[in-house]
């Protein structure tokens, strides 16, 4: 089986190592050899190829049964032509990655972080819409104007909520709450209609409605009663970001990306932090979860993404912090103390 | 002077009763008279006029000096063709009013219910574009696919920046975050490039801009940080309603929206609770404070509204607690115990 890694800029390529450290530290429970193959992404491609996505990247990823992307970005590119983000928008068009996964769990051990106070048995998963909506209409940009359009088919919007209606079916609640802005905007008038259409075929499944703003609102007042969120591109990346201050630390958190085709991208929900790139001080827990979400979710190796898991929580037990949750451990002996405890 | 009254649907009636009250408590201190005219407007205007903004009642708020509204909507206009919010984005637009203010104050006594931990010196004020972006644009609704249009043209984000520069000038800390999603709309770029000339205006006010996906992260991880939040409208409305639940309830949450006429409007930023509707218990404090921002703000009258500000802080002190905040004091009672402190 072949992986593609794209370490990207800024921290990349030190949570990139310990994530596959922790890979090869399981070579031997895992059922299948792994081909690591590694290509430019981001801020580094622009400065080698002059585009974020060189087609030796693409062709690459489109060739490999698993995509893992670190982070990319850096400011030297703010205001620039060519950006690292671009990159990664297109890539998630060209390898046609619909549905964006990102779990949120509270860790015990970590609870002293979260800026809320009440964070016990939250446990949900948002899945946001990747490739429609406002980010890929045409964007007209003039001295005195400017225009983005918001587009969604009925198939788009269908596809969604059947992976959304097949994740909350392999929960235990078994609910779905859609989230759209369906008083004002026509896309969300057809996003509700659709949501509603499919929940005929998961009569197993609750359904419930939410306004964006009123969902953003729960998010923090009764973030308990959410299980599965499925919501539309541009809502999607406000809500997941709000949703992780409820872990207490971005750096924890993973999240993976599946399309038509079965392959699959897998990345930490933080950036590219170049404050504190090259200092080994980045915490490479979301990258290190990424790589069982990977092994789960695109190779059938639950086991082994569970001994990752477990070990994730064991360490935190034991004590083990990063900066970013006002510890000195460094990356690499965390990514040693998981490793110990797989 | 005169000023309208749109008492609308669910608890809305009870609370402009309140807030009313509470005006004509102050007659003495005020150096204006004020004649009262109270019109349909939303649910009750569908009912019977069979559309939420009649006639009458626009040509009775353009000839006021200021329009105080209650709250509007009922779950039986839910999916209707004519739906009472849309004679919400109707009075705004034909008033003019692109200004919306939503000051966010914790109360000390409230600290209790706020679901975030440290909400020490949460002290900024939300303005958010109200007439223009993807809600006045184009939307279209077909069988199989849905389009809506996000326009802002530069004069639209020039007269917003400016009122959002003035209000931080005014403020201790002057400091304005623009927030926006410039790393993908055509409109956040114009956006971002207008704050930078306006603020070339303002040498005394700093500038931040922040992305809308880490703004959503940082009112919750660091509320302290924001002073005046400028936003264009979509953005605004999930990030006004978020920031809420900073305060633990809605319920005391006032706003006000201005335009180039002069002419204001006034509401609670809660909706109509039609759950709650004719049972005396909804908390009247946002509809109350939204008459103290009315004779601050429309009528020059800054002594008459710190009295109200000051005695309902002073109720809360002494412990009077509506539902919401977990007590048993009904609305009547708040308001005369607000009174009784004026
Ligand atoms: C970098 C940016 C274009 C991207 C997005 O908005 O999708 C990011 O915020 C994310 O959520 O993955
Ligand atoms: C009722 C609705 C159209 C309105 C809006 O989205 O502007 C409301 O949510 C608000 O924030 O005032």
């Amino acid at each position: 089986k072949k992986i593609v890694t794209l370490s990207g800029d800024g921290i990349g390529p030190e949570i990139m190592e310990a994530g596959l450290e922790v890979l090869s530290a399981l070579t031997e429970c895992l059922n299948e050899t792994y081909d690591i193959e590694a290509h430019d992404f981001g801020g580094i491609a622009i400065d080698h190829f002059n585009t974020p996505l060189p087609e030796s990247t693409l062709d690459a990823a489109k060739n490999a049964d698993a995509v893992l992307l670190a982070a990319i970005g850096h400011p030297k590119y703010n205001g620039a032509k060519v950006r690292p983000e671009q990159g990664l928008l297109q890539l998630r068009k060209a390898l046609g990655l619909y549905a964006n996964v990102r779990p949120l769990k509270i860790y015990e051990e970590l609870k002293n972080f979260a800026p809320i106070k009440n964070v016990s048995e939250v446990d949900f998963v948002v899945i946001r819409e990747l490739t429609g909506g406002i980010y890929f209409g045409a964007h007209e940009l003039e001295e005195t104007k400017a225009r983005d359009i918001n587009d969604y088919s009925a198939e788009e919007i269908k596809r969604i909520m059947i992976f959304a209606f097949e994740t909350a079916r392999k929960r235990s609640r078994k609910h779905v709450t859609s989230v759209d802005k369906q008083n004002v905007l026509a896309t969300s008038k057809l996003w509700r209609k659709i949501a509603d259409e499919v929940a005929q075929d998961y009569p197993d499944v609750t359904l419930e409605h939410q306004l964006v703003d009123s969902c953003a609102m729960l998010l923090i007042t009764n973030p308990q009663k959410f299980d599965v969120i499925v919501t539309e591109n541009l809502f999607g990346d406000i809500l997941t970001d709000e949703a992780s201050s409820l872990a207490g630390t971005l750096g924890v958190m993973p999240s993976s990306s599946h399309g038509e085709s079965g392959l699959a991208l897998y990345e930490p929900i933080h950036g590219s932090a170049p404050d504190i790139a090259g200092q080994g001080i980045a915490n490479p827990v979301g990258m290190i979860l990424s790589v069982a979400m990977m092994l789960r979710e695109s190779f059938n190796e639950s086991a082994a993404a569970q001994k990752i898991e477990d070990a994730v929580e064991k360490t935190f037990r034991d004590g083990y912090r990063t900066k970013d949750l006002g510890g000195t451990t460094t990356t690499q002996a965390l990514t040693k103390a998981i490793i110990a405890r797989l």
